[in-house]
C-alpha cells in the first residue's frame, strides 16, 4: 500500500553535490540556506518564527536504491541501514534539525544546512526540547565516534 | 512532482482510537508496543539493538485532510500547523523517539509508544544525541507549555 506525498516547498543550500557535504547539521554550523514554501501554505507558518530550532523532514531526492548493510560515514564497517543515517535507505527520508533566522513571507531563512541544493521539502516541525531530547543509555557502534563529526564530509558512497 | 514510499513494517500499539493516547512519546512513558519490520529488511536491522533509543518517521494514517491553522493540544489557540505537531498536516507524517527493549528477528520491543495501533511504519533511525539535542533559545508559544504534557491526552479534534 504505498503513501504518495506532495512536497510543501523546496530548500536550497550551496551544496550541488554530495562531495564536500557535512553529513549532519551539528557539523554544519554557520552554513545558511533557504527554503521556499509553496504560497498556499503561507498560513501555516503563522508562529513558527517564535522558534529558534525547526526540524525538517525531506526526501533524498538523489538517492536511487538502497543497501542494507552500508558502510556509514563515521565508520569501517558495514551496518545495518537502521541503525544508520545513510541516505540510501528503503525510503529515502532525511530529517534535519536547522536554526531558523527568520521568515520573509513563504521565504525561511535557515542555518546549519546538510542537505542538497534543491532538497525536496515535506515537513516542517518546531524542534521542542522537552519533546526532541533524550537521555540514552546506549548509542551503538557510534558511541565516541561523533567527535569526527566536524572534520567527516559527505562523499560519492552512497551514489 | 508526487513522492511515494512503501511502509518497511507496522507499529502495534494499544491504542485503538485516538481519544486519550499521548500526544508525544515524553507522555507515553513505560507504554509499549512493537513493530514488526517486513521480513526482507531484517539484514537492515543488524547493529540497531546497540541503540537504547530509535527514531521512528510513519505515517498518520487516520489524518485525512489537514487544517493550516489548527488548535493545538497544549494551546488553546489557533497556530500555523507548521508551528505545531498536530498530526493533520499537509503531508501527514509523524515522528517519534521510542525506547527499544530488545529486537526478535523482525520483531522490536518498544516502549513510550504515542502513535495509534497498526500505525505504517517507514523509517527508522538510530537517535544518536550529539545529532539529535539542539539547544535553542526560542520555544515560541508552546514555551512553558509542556509541563502539561503528562496531563494531556488526545482527543477527537483531529478526525
Amino acid at each position: 500500500m504505498p503513501i504518495t506525498f506532495e512536497p510543501i516547498g523546496t530548500i536550497y543550500t550551496s551544496f550541488k553535490t554530495k562531495d564536500g557535504m557535512p553529513i549532519q547539521s551539528n557539523g554544519a554550523k554557520g552554513l545558511e540556506g533557504q527554503i521556499i514554501v509553496k504560497d498556499e501554505f503561507i498560513p501555516g507558518l503563522t508562529d513558527l518564527d517564535g522558534f529558534s530550532h525547526i526540524l525538517l523532514i525531506y526526501h533524498f531526492h538523489k538517492s536511487i536504491g538502497f543497501e542494507l548493510q552500508p558502510i556509514p560515514f563515521l565508520d569501517d564497517k558495514k551496518r545495518g541501514v537502521f541503525a544508520t543515517r545513510a541516505p540510501k535507505r528503503p525510503n529515502s527520508i532525511g530529517i534535519s534539525v536547522v536554526r531558523l533566522l527568520r521568515i520573509e513571507k513563504n521565504i525561511l531563512y535557515i542555518e546549519n544546512v546538510d542537505m542538497l541544493d534543491e532538497t525536496p521539502l515535506l515537513d516542517i516541525k518546531p524542534y521542542i526540547p522537552d519533546f526532541d531530547m533524550h537521555i540514552t543509555e546506549k548509542n551503538g557502534w557510534i558511541e565516541n565516534k561523533t567527535d569526527k563529526l566536524n572534520k567527516s564530509k559527505s562523499d560519492r558512497r552512497f551514489e
